[in-house]
């Protein structure tokens, strides 16, 4: 079950102005869910990605980055799940294409002004006929009060629905944010399989989105991981109606870190949420590396910890068996650590230092600790000040039986 | 249960002359089971050695170091289960001196000349009483015709004991080699937790027994892994007794390539028998990269693909999700990676080309391999003449229930 999250309510995910959202049931995989969702954006918005890095990257990812550099202004967001569209080649890129093409028409807009989404199984052709077929009934289901419909809209193996949104105010006018997002396997960062959509009505330059954009998903989704897969689709996108009535933003605006660290603790709050439900998950981990020469070492060791099957599953059985941990660190590939002066909490708890386990340490005080829902990891490689944070979750039979399941 | 592994019949492993082994129950984490193993070696044995890479190398593993560095011939090795005396620091160091301390005693050797291995949990105490107080039964117990308890006696979440033995004929005479190693977990490349013995009469200088141990260690130890945990006690030892009366086999004797092939043998079915016995275990999988520029990045590949939770539970399902092994591919940091030349076979059936399905690939060609105990993945890359072959298994609800109860 999902750590401490629960869907939101559909009256807490605000509209934001000049976002419309229609969801379908296309039966693209199975039948009775909605698996459709088109996002259509007022003329004037800016829409700004990143995407995974995967080298056997998804059609839809192709044709999204090929849409972006074409310059024409984005109007549309079509994303099917059940079909991940991966793994396809030519093919897919066609399918792809055609999908674009039907929306274009049906919203009188050129191809290169949608961005395609496709997430499920990789590796089987997209059934383009079917998304089409969705489109009337998305499209006739447009509104901006349709957030919740659109996060549920996404979902494959996730448990909850994921959205988060505030009201904050630049320049004395109201601004909205709303962000959905979803994905709980194959998640590691550079992506996770994640789609995540956020949107404001901020005025905003197209040139600011893209810096923020940057920041926000480094602070978030690129700090999440459950399994260490990145998969072939992951994609996040940051949309900005413009029609909120404020000053323009920039990069050099007074308010700019204001927007800019708004997005940012939404986008966490998405990236969170995808973990807290990631499969099987019974615990939400926070892992804090402190002490590093540089951030690079810092998540060398976040990530060796994070992506431990043996800590995870250690986790998993509120076993404080840090050994592990330590174990993690020291294959962690930092050049010259010095394991005698680095230190290892649980919580607040001292578990180790001077290479071994710590004198006031008692075992009764790692499983309090191992056993709450939330659990910090904190470790000082006592070298430096670089500090970074990573967010995982356990390991537990739940992640077999999804994954050894989730096709049938 | 382990895949196609048995344990070895004790007549099966052929003593080798000038090694004696001697096992006792040293109470040291549980009762009524062997765990502490005497070897005695020979005067005039050379022993060479492999350790763990991790930084957090365990005491024994430091204390292996220094003796073979010091120049003492090595006459004799200890080795306990139950505790790995890992993160244990300084203190650490001490019990594992005092352990080796009263084995030279008992055996009227220098304690530079006895190598000290632990295996078990990590960052606790080493009982280092109880390990002393094992040694008189150990060394009543030592013995040329052993090895199979041997095996046993090191044993810890593996379900089976390990050995391999052979004759092969250097010079017209007859040189016996055995093997056993332990590890079934934390099992990852540079090395696995794992301990592995090999000892041979045959006579051989200790620089070619310096470099056959490298060259047998690169094509086995260093193929396998569990789940990606490299441990903090990793050691292989290869021990020559230089008592069957052949020529001295130095690197330039025409039969160093015949002794340094049949050590590498006994060295990959060790390791082997290390992922078939792998915790959980259900399929034994070998991974194997073809067509690459250098072998470094056939590893990164075979290694993306055999540390992934995602394909791990997959082939415990028999569920030829075939597409996660493509994303895998596309993770694994391959510069300039052509996913449309690329072809992924499994078994003999291909699966993958042209960045998509094989036209003629059926999914029910891939379940029939993937029901199979011994599954082939093969990946060509198509850029070059490289290639590297891994060994793994399958990843089932077992790994979380061993990994989840391990210390209780």
């Amino acid at each position: 079950m999902p750590v401490n999250l629960i869907a939101p309510e559909a009256s807490s995910l605000l509209p934001v102005d000049g976002v419309w959202l229609g969801c379908a049931e296309a039966h693209i995989r199975k039948s009775n869910r909605k698996d459709l969702l088109v996002m259509q954006l007022a003329a004037g918005s800016h829409v700004v990605g990143v995407f995974t890095q995967n080298q056997f990257c998804a059609a839809p990812v192709l044709l999204c980055k090929t849409h972006l550099a074409s310059g024409e202004p984005i109007r549309a967001l079509l994303v099917n799940t059940g079909c991940a569209n991966a793994g396809t080649g030519e093919d897919g890129l066609s399918r792809a294409k055609l999908t674009t093409e039907a929306l274009a028409k049906s919203l009188n807009l050129k191809p290169q002004q949608i961005l395609p989404f496709s997430t499920g199984v990789i590796l089987e052709p997209l059934p383009a006929d079917k998304v089409i077929g969705g489109l009337p009934a998305a499209i006739a289901d447009l509104k901006q009060d349709n957030w919740l419909n659109a996060a549920e809209a996404i979902m494959t193996t996730d448990i909850v629905a994921k959205g988060s949104s505030r009201h904050i105010m630049l320049g004395g006018k109201q601004i909205a944010i709303t962000g959905i997002s979803k994905g709980s396997g194959m998640i590691h960062p550079n992506m996770a399989t994640m789609l995540g959509y956020i949107a404001t009505d901020a005025v905003v330059s197209a040139k600011a989105l893209e810096s923020i954009i940057h920041y926000a998903v480094n602070k978030s989704f690129n700090c999440i991981t459950v399994d260490g897969d990145t998969s072939t689709n992951d994609s996040l996108i940051l949309i900005a109606s413009n029609l909120a009535g404020n000053d323009e933003i920039s990069e050099t605006s007074a308010e700019y870190i204001v927007l800019r660290d708004a997005l940012t603790e939404v986008a966490i709050e998405l990236a969170q949420a995808i973990v807290r439900d990631g499969e099987g998950a019974t615990k939400f981990i926070t892992v804090r590396i402190e002490g590093g020469h540089d951030e690079g070492e810092c998540r060398k060791v976040a990530y060796a910890i994070a992506h431990s099957p043996l800590i995870k599953t250690a986790f998993f059985a509120s076993d404080p068996n840090l050994g592990r941990i330590l174990a993690a660190i020291g294959y962690a590939g930092v050049e010259q650590l010095d394991v005698n002066v680095l230190k290892l909490y649980l919580g607040d708890v001292l578990v180790a230092e001077h290479g071994g386990r710590a004198l006031a340490y008692e075992e009764a005080q790692g499983v309090a600790v191992m056993q709450q829902p939330e659990i910090l990891v904190r470790v000082d490689l006592g070298r430096g000040s670089a500090n970074c944070t990573v967010w995982t979750c356990d390991f537990s039979y739940d992640y077999v039986r999804i994954n050894a399941d989730y096709r049938s």
